[in-house]
C-alpha cells in the first residue's frame, strides 16, 4: 500500500482527457490518487482501496468530480460592481456608469476585497483557475496567492493615465515588475493585457508585440466586442481591428482575444491560420447587445473557443456553470443547428481549451496523471439534478454552481463542503455589505 | 390590534405592482398582512407592527420578497425525462428519443411521480403557478391539489391514438370530465390544450374554438415552434399556421400560444389585433435551436408575453429565474437593443402577464391588497448576492433559484427554509432514482 496525500473516490467522474472514446467521457467508482499536488494516479475504486491509503479519502458517492473550471475573461475586483447598471449598450453603460464608478472608486483596496469577493464566487462556482484583467494588478496576485487559487494576471495597458498609473510607461513597468515578481510563482502567472484596440494606440501594442513573443506569455485583449468599434478603427486606421493586430504581429498563438463578435469569413480564416484563440463571453455580449460570437464556425475552423464571464458588471455573476449553459445555448441558435456545441464541446471550452489559450495545459485543464489536482465536485443527490441520463449533458444543461461542494486546486482542498477553508467568507460579506452602502449613499 | 392569519415582514418587497411608479417598484421596510389566504394590507412595517399582530410573522431581514413566479409552459411529469436526449434537432429529438421514451414509460404513477418532481422542484425555484400540457391530466390535477400549488391544467388533444386516450373524442370527454370536476376548485383550473397545428387537424381545433367560448378557458397550443411546421402547414393547408388558427378563430384573448418563432410582421399584427397571448420559451427554443421569438417587436405591438420553461426534456429545468434572465439577455441579442425586455419587463412577464394570459389576474400575478397570497422569498445575505445596487435588476440578472427560502400559495407556507412542507422530498427523490435505473437499464 502506498500513502498518498489525498485519494479522492468518485460516483462519476469526468476527466475531460482528450485521448478518451465517447464511452470513456464518464467513468464510474473511479478513485484519483494526489501526491504533492499532482494527480498520482486514476484508476477504478476497487484498485485504488488495494494500491493506495490515505488518511485524506473523501467518498463522493453522489457527485459528479470533474476539473475545475478555468473563467478565461474577467475583470475580478468589479464584483463590488455587481449589477451596477443595467439594460444599456456598451458605450453609454461605459462612460456614463462604470468610467465614473472606477473613477470615484477604484484604490488598492477597492482591489483586494472586490478580488477577494470575486476568488471566493469562484471558488465556491467550482472555477479553479482565472484570467483577470484590471488595476493595481499587484493587490489582485496578492489576493490570488493567499486564496491558493491559480491565475493570470493581466499587465494592464491603456493609452490614458488612471490612478493607477499616469502614463503608458507606467503601466508597462507596472505590469514588468509584477512578471518578475511572480515568474517563477507555481500558481500565479502574468498576461499582457492590452485593453482594446480602441484604448491602446499602436506604439504600445507594436511593443507588446515584441516583448509577449520574447517572454512567452499570452495577450489578453477585447477584440471585436462591438460594431462601433469596428467602424472607429475603420474611421481611424482604414482596417478592420483583426488587420490592425495582425499587421502589428499579435494575431498568433499567445493571442487570448475576447468577445470577437461581427467577424467576417476571412478574419475567421486568419485567426485559424495563426492559430489565435478565441473567449467567447455570451451573457456579457447578450445584454451589452454587442452581437454574436459565430462559435460553430470557429469550431469548424478549429479554432480553440474557451469562455469567459467577463465582470460582474455586465453579468452579474462569473457563474461559470451558467456561462457553458449560455454558450452551448446559444451556439445552437445562431448556427440553427441543435448539434452546434455539443455538451462535452462546452465542457472543453470551460476547461481544457482554457488552459491551452492560457499555455498551461501541461499543467491544468483535465484530470490526467501528472498534471496538477484541480478539480471541483458536483453534488448530484438533489430533486434538481435527477433523474441523469448522461452526465455530460447533465453537467452543461442542468448543473447550477450551488451544487458545487468542493474544490481542489494543486492538491490542496480551498472549499469544503460550501465551506471556504481559505478565505474569511463572513468578513468579506460585510466589507462588501459596506462599501455598498457608500456608493448608494 | 387585528389578528391576521400571516404577518409578513420584508427588508425589500417587490410587489410588480402596476400603478407603481418607478421609484415604488421596490419598497423598503414594508409588511403584508395575509387573512384568509388573501393580502389583507401592504404597509411600512413600522405601520404593520401597530396595526396587526399574528403567531405567524416571519422577519425577512435579508431578502427580497416577490409574487410568486408563473410557469406558462410545460409538461411537468417530463420532469423524469430530465436531459433523456441532448444537443438534436425538434423533430429528430421527438421521433427518435421522446416519443419513444413516452410510448414505453409513460403512465398513471409516471404522471403521478413526475408531477410530484416538478412541483417539489418548481416550489424550491419560487414558482407557485405552472400551465401545464399532459397526458393523464386527471393524476397531475390531483399532485397539484395534495401540494397546494396553483396549475391550469391542459386538457390534452391529440389526432393520433395514446395509452391515455383511443381517439379524438376520448381526449375530449377525458378533459372535458377533469373540467367540470376542478372548475369549482380555488387553485386548480383547466385548459383546452390541442398540441400542436400539426398534430391537430381542423375538426377538433373547430370544437375547441366553440367550447372554449362557450367555458370561458384559455387555449394552450405550441404555435409556430419551428419553420419546418410551417413550410409544413403550406405544404398541407396552403396557409401558415397563425393564419389557419385565424380562420378557425382561435386567435384571440383566450390563446396561449407557446413558442411563436419565425413570425413575420402581419403575424405579429394579428397577434396584436386580437389580443393573443404569448409563451416565450427561450432556453427550450435555443436548445432544439428551433428560431427567435420576437419578444422585443411583440412588446411594442403591446403583445402581452409570457415566459415559460417548457418541459425538463427539452430545457433540462423548471427554473424560471434562469428562464427570466435569458430571455432578458436574448431579447437584447436578438433586438440589437440593450435596453428590450428591461428587467422590470422580464420580472412581469413571470408574474402578472402570466396571471393575463391565463386569466387569472384578479387572483394572482403581483402581491396586491384583495389578490391571493401567493410568494417567494429570496435570500441575498450571500456572497454571491452581494453587492445589490437595483434590487430588480439583482431579480433578473443575479440571481438564482437556490436562494429561494420560503413559499406560500394562496397563504398557505408550502416552503419553509428550502424544506417543502406538503410533499415528501426523500421519497421522491429515491422514487425517481429508481425510475431512472430502470429506464437506462
Amino acid at each position: 500500500m502506498q500513502q498518498v496525500q489525498t485519494l479522492i473516490h468518485c460516483s462519476t467522474l469526468i476527466p475531460v482527457n482528450d485521448r478518451a472514446d465517447k464511452s470513456e467521457r464518464a467513468l464510474t467508482n473511479h478513485s484519483i490518487a494526489i501526491q504533492d499536488g499532482r494527480i498520482l494516479d486514476i484508476l477504478p475504486t476497487s484498485e485504488a482501496k488495494q494500491k493506495y491509503s490515505s488518511d485524506i479519502n473523501p467518498q463522493f458517492n453522489h457527485h459528479i468530480v470533474l476539473p475545475g473550471l478555468i473563467n478565461t475573461h474577467t475583470h475580478a475586483a468589479m464584483a463590488l460592481l455587481r449589477g451596477l447598471a443595467n439594460d444599456l449598450p456598451l458605450m453609454e453603460w461605459l462612460e456614463k456608469h462604470i468610467w465614473p464608478a472606477e473613477q470615484k472608486w477604484v484604490n488598492e483596496d477597492f482591489v483586494q476585497l472586490g478580488t477577494q469577493l470575486a476568488i471566493a464566487e469562484m471558488l465556491r462556482g467550482g472555477v479553479t483557475c482565472f484570467n483577470d484583467m484590471y488595476f493595481y494588478a499587484e493587490n489582485s496576485a496578492q489576493e490570488v496567492t493567499k486564496s491558493g487559487m491559480r491565475a493570470h494576471i493581466g499587465m494592464i495597458l491603456l493609452d490614458f493615465p488612471t490612478h493607477y498609473a499616469k502614463d503608458i510607461d507606467e503601466y508597462f513597468s507596472k505590469g514588468l515588475a509584477l512578471h518578475d515578481q511572480y515568474k517563477a510563482h507555481p500558481l500565479v502567472k502574468c498576461a499582457f493585457a492590452p485593453h482594446a484596440p480602441y484604448t491602446v494606440s499602436n506604439p504600445p501594442l507594436e511593443r507588446v508585440a515584441v516583448l509577449a513573443n520574447e517572454l512567452e506569455l499570452p495577450v489578453h485583449i477585447h477584440l471585436h466586442e462591438t460594431q462601433d468599434e469596428i467602424s472607429q478603427s475603420l474611421d481611424q486606421y482604414n482596417v478592420r481591428p483583426i488587420q490592425r493586430l495582425h499587421d502589428i504581429g499579435l494575431i498568433n498563438s499567445s493571442l487570448v482575444a475576447v468577445h470577437m463578435t461581427h467577424l467576417e469569413e476571412n478574419e475567421i480564416d486568419l485567426l485559424a491560420e495563426n492559430k489565435a484563440n478565441i473567449v467567447h463571453c455570451p451573457q456579457s455580449n447578450l445584454k451589452l447587445a454587442s452581437g454574436f460570437c459565430p462559435v460553430q464556425k470557429l469550431k469548424e475552423k478549429n479554432i480553440n473557443v474557451t469562455i469567459g464571464t467577463d465582470s460582474c458588471a455586465s453579468n452579474d455573476d462569473l457563474d461559470m456553470f451558467s456561462e457553458m449553459h449560455t454558450a452551448a445555448l446559444l451556439a445552437k441558435g445562431i448556427a440553427n443547428n441543435a448539434a452546434a456545441l455539443p455538451a462535452y464541446e462546452a465542457l472543453r471550452c470551460a476547461t481544457i481549451n482554457a488552459a491551452i489559450a492560457l499555455g498551461i495545459d501541461q499543467e491544468t485543464g483535465s484530470l490526467e496523471i501528472g498534471k496538477s489536482a484541480d478539480l471541483c465536485v458536483i453534488d448530484i443527490d438533489t430533486l434538481e439534478a435527477q433523474p441523469i441520463f448522461d452526465p455530460i449533458g447533465h453537467l452543461v444543461y442542468a448543473t447550477q454552481r450551488s451544487q458545487v461542494t468542493d474544490v481542489w486546486v494543486a492538491g490542496k482542498q480551498l472549499l469544503s463542503n460550501r465551506e471556504l477553508l481559505t478565505l474569511d467568507q463572513e468578513e468579506i460579506l460585510n466589507k462588501t455589505k459596506d462599501l455598498n452602502q457608500k456608493i448608494l449613499n
